[in-house]
């Protein structure tokens, strides 16, 4: 049983290992809101506080064998660089589709990679195989009180360097991170709001605490491969049902924007997961007017490949890039016609495709799509009136 | 004249001002390396420091008509900032092709912005004309004492945070920057290095140091629009030929690599400009084998919707993307062939196009171009030897 003791030994433990991160104001995003950035942390995410306080805790048998984990993410590097820090052997499985930068990255740290043909779960099998013959000790990624008193570390650290905090927004995935500062917070400061955020389309610590029991959700999408986790643990359900305020969820657009927003407003690099306590806020699913608020920004291992994705999705759901198709008559001038339009409206055109084999109905017509960078959703409404009153109509 | 006095008073005023930027080591970077994150300033970048160091040194009767600036970049933003918070009427003339991004951020900190049709030189004469006509001061971006004396102040940070530094790199479009740091560090540690950083295809300070001179090169293109200055100011080239040690150039290549091996390493966004510093050190272009470095980071307001090409042309630059095109016969089975040779040098393949009408010259044959996601420069050479044994020929 997690308790605040645990949290407070954690702490002297990581004094050197974890870095104390910033917590700062970040007011050109919003008033009242602070960014405690663990995406700052050694490994980019703070992964590696659970990690290495699980990792002092094995017995000297146990150290000798070394430890065994499943992961394609931020939890791989916490235990590969952890175990190296202590001397102590480290294996990780992963599906063997997982992205090269990942298995790289971990391998740096220390670790040996198994990649393990299939999906995760076989990843995990394997795992458990390995650790079963060889007597490695697997290291669970959340449902474990080591792992939930490191990551607790962090509520303690929010405490001491904004003492008047009022609401601590955390995201939640199997619910490690979120346990440990819950705990941390609601023991030395009881009327401190925690509130847990997860992605809409994989809301399982939501709906098990509205089943009041742990239930697994159908899998979904979302590019918060963080917190991507049907079920949550057990313990970590337990503490979250005891000790958390509120759970929220927020879309993959809001997601997005607030990666786009933390990138802008803050020159910071968040992954979705990260992202997503931001998200919460920025799109009123936290009331933030009238509390100091510190959103954990869990961590920043976003894939530089999707970030151009990412960006785009954001700039669409702030209303700063929007897509708009029409039909011209098939004749010289008639495009020019129609980006005059556009160029009145005081809108930037990107790019622009013209294409005459579309599957529009009519012949000598031809579809043009255009990209825009506009100012914000009015400015867009406002594109949209201007070319249906010249008779352009929207496809 | 710039002296160190005026550095330590420009300081002294700046106190609550200007943001004492964190000063980190880099080390998932490069040993001895130390970032300081002028990025993380007010607006965004380090010119509000020279800026409101030049608005507090008017008159009465100047500050009471306003100033005026030419810009659409981060010294528009410093003025307008700096003269609102000094209760000074701001008006800052733009090209009007100007990013609407730009626009919106200098208007909401409370500038009239001017938007003259044309280029950037046309703005900059209509902002002279603007000043001789209504008697505004022209605030100019870098040629001034007062704004040089702001941006040393970055020099003294320097020295508190890190007083074993060796070696200050530091970015250089027009020179204010490196005037001002150059003439605090060297007044108060002339031991330690000073080297300035221009873009390859701008480099005017680089040439004008090697004629002797003030000279201006032709105009040419760069993602460190921070920086693309044509002409150096006569007084920020006497400090630059007076206390810098070195100028050396870096390629676009290499800014976009730093951009983002610093989004990726650090977790932090810079703008072209503000990464050159960092492309210098990781490519050789400034010794760091013996040295602890300070690069100046300069800013972080690089337009989102160029990061996309500048993500592309960084991953290609690091070996970890690449695109290979070559011809395979058209019939069923030719292009699973093909694949089949790049899964097993295991890259993974991000985007394939199969062109049937491509200017390729034999009819009966197919162009297949294809987006690879690589681990390295040596992993890009084995996968053109496999493909090149079994004989598909490399366009």
């Amino acid at each position: 049983m997690l308790t605040l003791e645990m949290i407070q030994e954690a702490q002297t433990a990581l004094r050197g290992i974890a870095r104390r991160t910033p917590l700062d104001p970040a007011s050109k995003i919003a008033e009242n809101l602070y960014i405690k950035s663990e995406n700052l942390q050694q490994t980019g995410a703070f992964k590696i506080r659970g990690a290495y306080n699980k990792i002092r805790s094995l017995t000297p048998a146990e150290a000798a064998k070394g430890v065994i984990a499943c992961s394609a993410g931020n939890h791989a590097q916490g235990i590969a660089l952890s175990a190296t820090m202590q001397g102590i052997k480290s294996i990780i499985c992963m599906p063997a589709g997982a992205p090269i930068s990942k298995v790289e990255a971990t391998k740096k740290y220390g670790a040996e990679v198994v990649l393990v043909p299939g999906v995760y779960d076989d990843a995990a099998r394997e795992a458990a195989r390995l650790a079963a013959e060889e007597g490695y000790t697997f290291a669970h990624p959340f449902n474990d009180d080591y792992v939930m008193a490191g990551q607790g570390t962090i509520g303690l650290e929010i405490l001491e360097q904004l003492p008047e905090v009022e609401q601590v927004v955390c995201p939640i995935g199997g619910g490690g991170l979120i346990s440990g500062i819950a705990l941390a917070i609601k023991s030395l400061k009881p009327e401190c709001r925690v509130i847990g955020v997860q992605a809409a389309t994989v809301p399982s610590m939501a709906v098990s605490v509205q089943a009041g029991k742990v239930t697994t959700v159908p899998d979904g999408d979302t590019i918060a491969d963080g917190i991507h986790v049907l079920t949550p643990g057990d313990k970590t359900f337990d503490m979250v049902s005891k000790y958390v305020d509120e759970v929220v969820t927020v879309t993959e657009d809001e997601i997005a924007a607030a990666i786009l927003t933390l990138m802008e407003g803050q020159k910071t690099v968040a992954e979705g997961a990260g992202a997503t306590t931001v998200a919460a806020c920025l799109f009123g699913k936290v009331d933030i007017s009238e509390k100091k608020t510190v959103c954990v920004v869990s961590g920043g291992n976003v894939d530089v490949t999707t970030l151009n994705r990412i960006i785009t999705k954001g700039l669409t759901k702030t209303g700063r890039l929007v897509e708009l198709s029409t039909k011209v008559v098939d004749k010289p001038g008639s495009l020019i016609q129609l980006l005059q339009v556009i160029s009145d409206c005081g809108a930037n055109i990107l790019n622009v495709t013209h294409a005459r084999e579309a599957k529009v109905s009519d012949v000598g017509a031809c579809l043009v799509t255009m990209t825009l960078e506009t100012r914000n959703e009015e400015h867009v409404e406002k594109i949209k009136v201007a070319m249906q009153n010249k008779g352009y109509s929207l496809l």
